[in-house]
């Protein structure tokens, strides 16, 4: 059986977007730089972004996208994702943790479920022998923490201080022992793997 | 010439000390392991850490030691640490800032400034070839990085969440890019080491 494993990227003072996200800047002002790694380097919100993650980067994306047999993200992430164009691009079911499952749009490869326990319940199900992949958004990785589902814990630095925004620790109260499991780095970020001591 | 480089450890939810830190828990509660890297492995607050850093964390530390010519901590740190039993023990000029000078002790191998400013200016000429090494607390490392003199920046991550204490980045509001220079890993600490780009 697979194990659930949550996934995201940080600046170094700790935030998962920098201030004032919205349309148009998904990741805050100056928030670029969070996903340079996903693209391979730098790009702004003028343009789409089209290069690829290459050498310790993309490593690090092959692992998680071999392991994981199914995704699970918060309403919020779907939304600042603008739903990936409509349709769910990743190869595996993805599920979207919303207080309006009604909202499911057909046959774009999005399930929406109310809770996050439903949306476990249902991953781990779809996943069968692989991982369950919580994607984020802050929200949903700390309820999914505090819970107790998250058997290993990925956070990728990005080489910056943002100096605002959105924390992904915020709210946050619990002490959780972790175990480092490994380390990839390229120039765009650490990619830093914990496994959570129960 | 050195060049004025700051370092500090953190959990991985970004905390210095975890909460209600004070005398007979200098790292707050549950925060010795914040530095079971410094000793070795785990220590308690209950009895003097005698262990000493192995491996990566030794290079680490050793790499520090080669290069700092000079110290400059904040007073509340030196009051955290106990004045280090009433000696400086670094083989190296130590300055503190603080907001009282005349507490200096004497002879006691520590020398109180009055602001930052002064503190790196007369540990940069103590420190002559040397790196002048900024060792915290967080308001010393952020004031010191908001005012431009912090070249280079470590990070040392302890696989922990602390869910509360004091954060190292707590009220820092600029953005600055940083550009990886180095990496360290231990089973008691992710070191990360940063040039902070102009």
């Amino acid at each position: 059986m697979g194990i659930v494993a949550a996934g995201i990227t940080t600046s170094l003072d700790g935030y998962i977007v920098g201030p004032n996200d919205g349309p148009g800047q998904g990741l805050g002002e100056r928030g670029e730089r969070l996903h340079y790694w996903v693209f391979g380097g730098p790009w702004s919100y003028e343009e789409e972004p089209r290069g690829q993650a290459t050498g310790a980067d993309k490593e690090f994306l092959d692992q998680g996208i071999a392991r994981g047999g199914a995704l699970v993200i918060g309403r919020n992430m779907y939304e600042a994702a603008e739903a990936w164009g409509g349709r769910n691009p990743f190869g595996a079911p993805l599920f979207v943790v919303t207080h309006r499952p009604e909202d499911e749009p057909p046959d774009a490869g999005f399930t929406f479920v109310e809770g996050l326990d439903e949306a476990i319940a249902r991953a781990r199900e779809a996943a069968g022998d692989k991982d369950v992949a919580i994607g984020g958004g802050a929200d949903v990785i700390r309820q999914a923490l505090r819970a107790g589902y998250v058997e290993e814990l990925s956070i990728s630095i990005a080489p910056v201080l943002l100096g605002g925004g959105k924390r992904l620790f915020e709210g946050f109260d619990q002490d959780l022992t972790l175990e480092h499991v490994s380390l990839l780095q390229s120039p765009f970020a650490t990619h830093i793997t914990y496994r959570v001591v129960r």
